[in-house]
């Protein structure tokens, strides 16, 4: 592991209890029953904790959507062809993607990294190149990438991360394009968890039974080729991840370390998610949990990460799309806190 | 029934197929994989079913909050004084109740409407008086209201939604207030579905397993002494509903005649909308209910009338606080219909 990537598992320190004490007596003197809000109460103690602000507030809001392209779509394991990748890019960069608009709603910008697109890209000035490679290596038959890939992959969205920090960055959504990367997800998550790869392996953009047969053939295969290690977060990604996922891993950590909240969207962020955590015992308490992805696994893999999605809406699209409605719902919860008045200022009759 | 009633039912037309069909043709042009949206997608459909638009737009947004007192709570059925009622409605008019805070949020009014709340108040400029009485009468001993004024109370709610569609609504939200108006609800909810009335009601704000068998016991005797006529809407309104539960069952009427959809809230919205739809089979298509509350009896409740619910979150405020997430989510649903890329305006191969 590099310095650069200790020194940053170092640095994510737990919640601040203090202001998450400060944050749960405000909430029970707001003008409402107590937990009337359900989650999100609950929720809004948490980003407490997490930015160690009694009235955490939202007004800078990030989506950081990282695009790359996996090898392992030689084996046949994807409908839409691997230059989707790249046209999807073009799309984020137009505003014309599931992202842009969600993200317009809720006045987010949408930060677009390229972390390894075949073919590459122009300099543009609205995407940050941290390209790795063109692409993974097919982990059907050898390692995705090189250790070393994968350490530059993490450190480029710490790095990342911390540039938007500058900029002001309130809380943080985690996103992904990359044809072939639910493949690599569904690795991760088998070697992560232990699960059978069946279990944890779904569609993808619509493949049929047989198809999907075919993808926990490929994915078991590359298991047992690269027999990446469980206890080894790096030699996982290296091995079976991508990119991207390695980039968001980067992302996660680095947020948490600069206590910013970070909403995880789908299956992929999951994926990446998962080997932040195993990183680092600390990172989870940082993680908001958009939604449950209609992708067959991720309900299995949630539970196993004990993270609890605040939405079940079926979809599946990825992009940051569940993570930019999880940052609305993460400001409904903060805005109540911070904006609702109490009992005694408002002349409300309080029990008790 | 009065002939403006009447009226009101009989203009209540069934979705727009044309424009749904048109809606449904276009999701499956976007840049995103056939149906990964999920339930937003459906959602999107839906709104341009309601409004016959295939475009629908969602630029002016309401959400109408009833408050009125009840006669029941001389039963002991609640934790909270009855002043609270009043008390939280200049909580509304300062904007310091969680339905502010939430409506601010997604940029959507707050209209505010005494339906009958003890003491009344005097004319102010935020604060829509359709007062029918000082509080329902106690329906342990008797109907809470007249059939008359039953049918005042749904009017009332029918003029208001047109007052506000003169000034440019395309969604309402519903919220109440009101001290006591659980216990109307899940009797509501008990006569229509014919349940036990144990199996559809909770705890309010906060009762204990004591007070909560008591809440039943009084609402099996207010059934009892009233027994009202399980298919006549009125009937029931009148002898265990509320004037605010009244009032949102005509927002939600001519809200359909209006062809506006309908984001309903949790509970006491719920036993507004199950009194619409027994009026008019037309209704249920115009309503999006937001979400699953954690009253007990809810979630049959939402099952026995076959709404499925966006959000989860275990709350349980009123006010129409669960109506304005959903307000966000159907806003988002709309928007993804209208401001994505087609794959051939964007240039991304599809499959297929």
């Amino acid at each position: 592991m590099s310095e650069r990537l200790a020194e940053t598992l170092k640095s994510i320190k737990p919640l601040d209890n203090i202001a998450m004490a400060a944050a749960r007596n405000r909430q029970d003197e707001l003008t409402k029953p107590r937990g009337s809000l359900g989650e999100l109460e609950e929720l809004s103690i948490r980003i407490a904790g997490i930015t160690a602000k009694a009235s955490p507030k939202i007004e800078h809001k990030g989506i950081i959507t990282m695009a790359a392209d996996h090898g392992v779509v030689a084996e046949g394991v994807t409908l839409y062809p691997q230059e989707v990748t790249r046209q999807m890019v073009f799309n984020f960069l137009n505003g014309g993607a599931g992202i842009n608009v969600l993200a317009r709603q809720i006045n987010a910008r949408v930060v677009i990294v390229d972390m390894g697109v075949i073919g590459g890209f122009a300099p543009m000035p609205n995407l940050i190149c941290k390209m790795i490679d063109f692409g993974t290596k097919n982990m059907a038959v050898g390692p995705a990438m090189s250790r070393e890939q994968a350490v530059d992959a993490i450190e480029s969205g710490i790095d990342i991360v911390e540039q938007e920090y500058q900029k002001g960055l309130d809380i943080v959504g985690t996103g992904d394009m990359g044809i072939g990367n639910t493949t690599a997800s569904s690795a991760i998550f088998a070697v992560l968890s232990g699960k059978p790869v069946a279990e944890v392996t779904g569609k993808g953009t619509g493949l049929n039974n047989e198809q999907l047969n075919h993808k926990v053939h490929i994915i078991e295969k590359a298991l047992e080729v690269n027999k990446p290690e469980q206890q080894d977060a790096l030699d996982v990604l290296s091995k079976v991840g991508g990119f991207e996922i390695g980039g968001l891993c980067g992302v996660i950590l680095g947020a948490a370390k600069s206590r910013i909240p970070v909403v995880i969207d789908g299956f992929i962020s999951t994926a990446a998610a998962a080997l932040a955590m195993r990183m680092s015992s600390q990172v989870k308490d940082y993680l908001i949990a958009s939604h449950e992805s209609a992708e067959a696994g991720h309900k299995s893999i949630l539970e196993f990460l004990e993270l609890k999605p605040l939405l079940r809406l079926n979809m599946r699209l990825g992009e940051g799309t569940g993570a930019a409605l999880g940052i609305s719902l993460t400001e409904a919860a903060v805005r109540t806190l911070n904006e609702m008045s109490t009992f005694s200022d408002a002349g409300v009759s309080d029990i008790q």
